[in-house]
């Protein structure tokens, strides 16, 4: 058994309104001092007992469906657990 | 500057339906060794200079804006930007 991380985030080039939103509120309530803020996901996945190679399933697995490559960054870790 | 990592994730005991749903249909196209999939945020954000302490503040950020803590745990990271 496999953990899998994995973070997805927007490219820079691309406008992240879900996180301006968040950064505006959070100045409103006082917090003056957050210069940026960006919203991405966060994905856990347990992987079972596979012939495959978990890399390649992991990074499949992303351009396939878990992120958008045209607007979206994605990173993992694969842990033992 | 800093730059804050956060992720937040569903407490174990919550139903996750979007990760159920994502499993699924990752297992529909064959990746039937997804044993589990949880879905959750990450956020990062970059604070400028503060007299207050950062942990102070994004733990308070946290707890009253970021996240849900009837239903989520979050952790965090600090780095130099």
């Amino acid at each position: 058994m496999k953990k899998v991380k994995i973070y997805v985030t927007l490219k820079e080039s691309i406008l992240d309104p879900q996180g301006s939103a968040v950064q505006g509120s959070l100045k409103k309530i006082g917090y003056e001092e957050v210069a940026d803020l960006r919203i991405g996901k966060y994905l856990e996945l347990t992987i079972g007992e596979t012939t495959r190679d978990i890399d390649t399933i992991v990074k499949e697995m992303c351009e396939k469906v878990l992120t958008n490559t045209v607007i979206e960054n994605y990173r993992y870790e694969v842990e033992e657990a």
